[in-house]
C-alpha cells in the first residue's frame, strides 16, 4: 500500500513534451497504465483537439473530467453584464450548485445583483540591489523621472499590456518596484512578466547604481493572498451589492434581516481574531467552479479568496450586503478559455473572446454574492449541516 | 455583447436538482443550450456514470474537460509514501507541467525529497453567545469539565471523526470554540460540521448560560488562508525538505546555492512587506492541478496556499530546502475521490481508498517543493520569461 | 545644525554603569553637559532616590518628568477592581486626559465598566534545530512526554513562575516551543527567560537529537503586535464591556447608538483592509499614559496596541461595547512599579504591590473602554477637530 | 485590597481642566491625596512650569519621574544627522541602556551607522458613504480631477502641512481616501486633521453624491500597527544599516556572522508563522526609551514597534545589517518637544526645533539598529538571561 507506484523510474522523455498528436497523448496513456498498472479508462476519454491544448499543459495526456452543472440564470445590474446569466459550476462538492442556485433566488427575487469593477490592473515587481538605502531611494526617484522610457520599454513587448504607474516599496537597500499594467482580456500574468522584463534591461541598462536585480520579489504577489494585493487590487477589484427586501428574505430563508447582520457582527470578531484576509464565507467555492468550467488558472484563486464583505440592517428593515473581491484574475481570452468546455461554458454566459473581460467579472462576484448570502443564513437558520445532509454523501 | 445570455429568466426546476439519470443530464444540456443559444459538444461528452456524481454536484450537466499530464516519476521518501510516483497535473497553465517536471528531476537526482505529515486536524469552530464576557470565560472552563460528554456527543455521530481537542477563544462576550477532529481519510468539512452540530445541541441542552450559538463563527476558517490556519493548522501540516549538491544545482539549473539563498533572503524581505502568509513561490499551482485530478475539493487550494519556504546554503555549500504547507485538505476517500478519471489518477499514484491520506499529503507536498525549486531557479537566471515563451502562448 | 551633538566621541565607562550614587549621577550630567553643551536643569531635578533605580537602568542621570493628571474616578465593576478610580495619565498630548474624562463620565452614568481578566500567561519561546521535520516531530512529541520533568527544571528557577504549557509550532527541521507561564504580579518576561533557559538545558542533556538551541525564535512575540499573541494570549487578556442607555448617549455624546454603529461598521470595513490588529480606536493612548505613570514597561504597549472592539445596539435601542484586549502585560510588583512617582500612583488606584495585577489590568481595559467610546462618539459628530483645537494646541 | 480607591465618586469639575496654574496643580494633588489617601510626594515635585503643559495635559496634576540616561555617543552618517551623538533612553527597565550601549559600541567600532529617511508622509483618511459601488468608484475618480481645489482648501488650514496625494480604497459603497501630507517638524497628526476636515467640507460642499462621511475610517491607521502604514508608509520611513566586520563581531560579541545569519533565518521561520509585522526584534525598545526622553507622543510606538529587518553575510565574511522602520513618527517641534526635561535631551543631540526633524529620525533608527544587533548577538551566545540577571533585577 505504501510502496512505490511506479516499477522503475523512468522520467518523461524531455523531447515529447510538446508532441500534442494524439499518437503523443496516447503513447503517453500507455507508459502511465504500464508503469502504474492501472487502465486510464477516464482520463483517455475526451472530445477535445489534443492538439488546441499546445500552449495550455506539456506531455498532454488526456483529460480530467469535473462534474459540471448551471446555477442560475442569475440576473445581474452590471456596466457589462446585464440581463440574466446561466452560471457554469464545475465541482464534485455536494451542495455546492444548490447552495448557490438558493441564494442566486434570493437575488433574483430582490431585482438582481448589482456589479462594479471598480480597478483594473495585473503586476510584477522585480527587485533592484543597490549599495544603500540612500540608493535605493535616489534609484526609486530616477524610476519615475523616467517613466516615459520605461513605458516605451515595457510597452513595446506587446500589443495590449499598458503600464499604468510603478510603485516602489524601499527596505534595507532594495528597490522593489511594482509595475501596474492593464492586460485587456487575458489574465495577463505573462505578458507583463515579458513587459517588465524588457523595462529592467532598458533599466538596468541605463542606471549605473544597480547592482543586480531579479524579475520577482515575491511583492507581485502571485498567487498568493497578502495584503497589497487586497489593497492595491490585482487583477480586477470588483464589488457586487444588493439590498434584500426584509420580507423576501423572511420567505425564502426564513431569517430576520437583523439575526443576519448579528451573526455578522459576531462572525467579524470571529474574522479578525482568526488573521483572514476575508471576513466572509464561501467566495473561494464559487470562484474554484467557474474558474474550472470557465479555463481560468485555478491557482488564481489563491488571490481570488480575499474578500471584504458588508451587510446592514437598512432604516427601512431591509438587509444591504456587499462583497468587494480585492483580486479577481479572469479572463476571456488567452490561457485555457479557447479549450472545447471551458469555451463553451464561456459562450454559455456570452463571455468568449475579445471585450468581455469586465462581464465576466461581474457576473463571478454576483455569483459570489449569492453563495454569501445562502451560506450565512443556512447559519443563522440552523439549515447548513441539514443541507449538507441531503445534497452532499455520496452513496 | 453586454446583453443577457439567456432570453428569459426560467429557473432551474428545484424538484431535478438531484435526478442524476442521463435522461435529466440531457435535459439540462438541452435547457442550457436553447436559453443560452450555444451547443455543448464538449461539455455533453464525457465517460462518467452520471449517477456517480449523485453528492458530488448537483442538476449533473456534463463535464468540463480538463488537460492532464503526468509530471515525473518522483521519488519521495515519506512515512507513507515511498519510492516513485507519476503525478497527475489537470491544469491550462502551459509551462506548469515543464516547471514542476524540471524540479522533480532536481530532487531525483538528489535522492528524492523527504515529506512528513507533522499534524492533522479538520475544524468547525461554533460561537456561543453569553451575556457577559465573564460569562464567556466561565463557560470556556466549564466546556473543558465536559469535555468527554462533549466528545461522546460529537463522535456519536460518525464513525471516522474523533474529536481531539476544543480551542477556545474570547472576544467580547462571545465564546467561540475551535474543535479540532481527525477524519479519517476523509477532507472531513462535512463530518465534523455534523459532529459538531450534535456537540453544541448537548452543549445548550446542559448550559443554561448560553443565550444563542452558531455553528459557524469564521474562525474555522474554512476555505480561507489565516493565521490561525497557519500556526494551529487545518487538514495536514506537511513538511517537504531536501538538500540539493551544489554541483547538482549547478549542473541542472545553473545557479550557486548562494545566489538563490540571497534571492531568497531579498524575497524573503518583500515577503514580509506584502503581508501574505506564503514566503514561497507557487505553491498552489501544484496543489491546483493536483486537487482537480484527483477529486479534492479544489476551494480549499485557498487555505492550502498558505506555506513557509527556508532556504539555507549547508557548511558544505551544498542547498537544504524546505517547504511545510500549514493547511494542506486532501482526502483519498468521499468527495470527488471515486469519480471516473479522479479515481484514476489516485490509482496512479497507488493512493485510492482508505489508509492513504497521509500518503498523499506527503506526495503533494513534495510536488509543491519541486515546484519551488524549479521557479527560484529560474528568476536567479532570467530564464523565467524564456520558459513561459516556450511553452505558454496559445499558437 | 547637522553636525554632531557631542565634541569628541567619549563613550561612558562600563564600569560606572551600575553606580547609582548621586555623585554618580551628578558626575553623569556635567559629562553630558560638558559634551553636548546643553544645561540639564531639569533633568538633573528629581525626588527620587538614584539607589532605587539600581535594576530599573544603567547610568542613571537623572529623569525625564511626564506630565500627568489624574482622570476619572471610572466606576469599575471587575472581579479584583470594584468601585471607582481615579485614573494616572502621564502624556503630552493635548486633549487626551480631556476625551478619557468624557468617556469615563459616559460609563460612569451607565453604571459602570465590566471588566473580566479572561486569561493570563507569559511566553518566552526558544527553536530547537534538529536533522529533520521528522525529527523535530517526533521531538515535539517527547517534549509533551517529559513535560513534568520540563515544568520542574523550569520552576526550580523561581518561586513565582509557573509552567502552563508548551505549545509547539513546527516548520521546516525547526521545532519552536512556546512556554506559557504564570507570573503573579510581575509581566514576568526576565523570570520566564530563566526558566526557560533552565528547562532548555534540561531538554538538551536530556535529548540527543537536538543538534542546537536558541532561547528566542521570534515566536513568543516579545514587544511585537502579532496574530499569535492576539489568538493565544500575551500577559493579560481582558474585556471592558458596558450597555450605555441611549438617552444618556444622546445626551452626553449627542450621538444615536444607530449612528455610532454604523461608524463601526464602516470602519470596520476600513480596519480590515488596513490590515490592522486593532479594529478599534485609541486603546494605546490609554496604555502609553498608564504604563508611563505606573512604571509599566512602556514599549510593551507594542503588544498591547492590539484589540478586537465590539459594538451592537441592543433590542432596547442601547448600546452595548466591548474591547478585548488579547495581549496586556501589566505589573504592580517588579519593573519600575516602586519608583517614586510610579508607586504613588500604583497607590491611588489601590494596585500596588502583590495581589493586584489582575485589578489594574481590569482597570486598564476599563480606562480603555472610554477612551474608545469617546473618540467614536466626537468623529460620528465631527467634534473631533474640534476637540483637538480646543485641548490641543501649543500656546 | 479589591475595594475602591476613592470614598465617593466626584468627578473633575469640567471647568478647572485648563487651569494649568501651580494652584490649580496643588488643589489637583489634594483633591488625589483625599479621595486616596496617599500622599503625592514624588509626583508634586517638579521643576517645569505647570502653564508650559497648556496643551499637552489637561489638569495638570505633577509629574511621573522617569529614570533617563544616556547611552553612546552613537557615531551616525545620515543625511541630516552626521558625527556623534549622546542618545536619551527613559526607561525603567534594567539592562535596556546597557543592551543599547553595547551595540552602539559595535557599530562605531564599524564606523558607524548609516540612516537615510527614504519617505515622509502623515495620514487622515475619511470615509465617504456613497449610493452604491459604482457611485463610490466615481467619486474617486471625481476627488482625483478636483485636487487642485482639495489642496487647496486643506492647504488653507495649515502653513505647514502640504497635501502630497489622495489615495482611494474602495470596498462595499464606500470611499475611503487616505490624505497624503508633509507636516514640516511636528508630528502633524492634528494638522491633517484639520486640513482634512476642510478639504472634507469642501468636497461635500461640491459633490451631491455623497451621502454622509466621517473624518476617520480607520485607514489612517492611526496608533495602529498595520500593513498599509508598513507598505505606505506613515510618519517617516527610515532605514538604518552597517556592515560589521567579521573580527570585530567576534572580538566583541563573540559570535560568528555565519551565526547571527542562521539564527536569523531561523527566526525568520518564527516570525513569519507568528503573524508580526516586525521580523525583528526589540526596535520599539529604543523608540519607547527615546520617545519618553524627547516629548514624542509615546502612543505612537505602536506604528512605530513595525520593522523589517535582514541580515546577510557579505562575500567577504563581514556581517551586513539593516532595519527599517517603516512607520516611525518623531517630531522636533510642537506637542511636548518644548517641555523641560523633554527639550533638554532633544538640545543634547542637537535636535530641538524646527528643521530638525530628520536628523532625529534618523538617529533613532540608528539606535534601533544597535538594539538588534546586541540582542541578537546576546541570543546567539547565551548572554541574554545573563545580561538580565545583572542588570534587571531590582534588590
Amino acid at each position: 500500500m505504501q510502496s512505490s507506484s511506479v516499477a522503475k523510474g523512468v522520467p518523461y522523455q524531455k523531447d515529447i513534451l510538446r508532441d500534442h498528436s494524439l499518437d503523443a497523448a496516447n503513447e503517453r496513456q500507455h507508459f502511465v497504465e504500464e508503469c502504474a498498472g492501472v487502465t486510464l479508462h477516464h482520463v483517455s476519454h475526451f472530445s477535445i483537439d489534443p492538439g488546441s491544448t499546445l500552449g495550455n499543459i506539456e506531455s498532454f495526456t488526456g483529460v480530467a473530467q469535473v462534474p459540471l452543472a448551471f446555477a442560475g440564470p442569475l440576473k445581474v445590474n452590471g456596466e457589462h453584464a446585464q440581463g440574466e446569466f446561466l452560471i457554469p459550476l464545475a465541482t464534485t462538492e455536494g451542495s455546492l450548485v444548490a447552495s448557490y442556485n438558493r441564494g442566486i433566488k434570493l437575488l433574483n427575487g430582490a431585482g438582481g445583483v448589482t456589479s462594479t469593477v471598480t480597478a483594473d490592473r495585473m503586476q510584477r515587481a522585480p527587485v533592484f540591489i543597490l549599495d544603500s538605502a540612500r540608493a535605493a531611494r535616489d534609484f526609486a526617484t530616477w524610476i519615475q523621472d523616467r517613466i516615459t522610457d520605461i513605458r516605451r520599454a515595457a510597452e513595446a513587448t506587446s500589443h495590449v499590456a499598458r503600464l499604468q504607474r510603478i510603485e516602489s516599496y524601499l527596505a534595507s537597500r532594495f528597490a522593489y518596484l511594482r509595475f501596474d499594467y492593464t492586460t485587456g482580456d487575458a489574465g495577463g500574468q505573462n505578458m507583463v512578466g515579458r513587459a517588465t522584463l524588457a523595462a529592467c534591461e532598458w533599466i538596468v541598462a541605463n542606471n549605473h547604481a544597480v547592482r543586480s536585480y531579479f524579475l520577482d520579489s515575491q511583492l507581485s504577489s502571485d498567487k498568493k493572498v497578502s495584503y497589497i494585493n487586497m489593497l492595491r487590487t490585482r487583477g480586477k477589484r470588483v464589488t457586487a451589492e444588493a439590498t434584500i427586501p426584509r420580507a423576501l428574505l423572511v420567505e425564502q430563508m426564513h431569517v430576520e434581516p437583523r439575526t443576519l447582520a448579528f451573526w455578522s457582527g459576531v462572525a467579524g470578531v470571529g474574522s479578525h481574531l482568526s488573521g483572514a484576509m476575508n471576513n466572509g464565507l464561501q467566495a473561494v467555492n464559487a470562484l474554484a467552479a467557474m474558474f474550472i468550467a470557465t479555463g481560468q488558472d485555478v491557482a488564481n484563486v489563491a488571490e481570488g479568496s480575499a474578500a471584504t464583505g458588508y451587510v446592514e440592517v437598512t432604516p427601512a428593515g431591509d438587509l444591504y450586503v456587499a462583497i468587494t473581491l480585492p483580486s479577481l484574475i479572469v479572463a476571456t481570452h488567452g490561457g485555457g478559455t479557447h479549450l472545447g468546455t471551458q469555451r463553451e461554458c464561456l459562450e454559455v454566459m456570452g463571455c468568449y473572446g475579445t471585450g468581455q473581460v469586465n462581464k465576466l467579472a461581474e457576473i463571478v462576484a454576483g455569483v459570489a454574492l449569492a453563495g454569501e448570502l445562502s451560506l450565512a443564513a443556512a447559519i443563522c437558520t440552523g439549515e447548513w449541516v441539514t443541507a449538507h445532509e441531503k445534497f452532499g454523501r455520496n452513496r
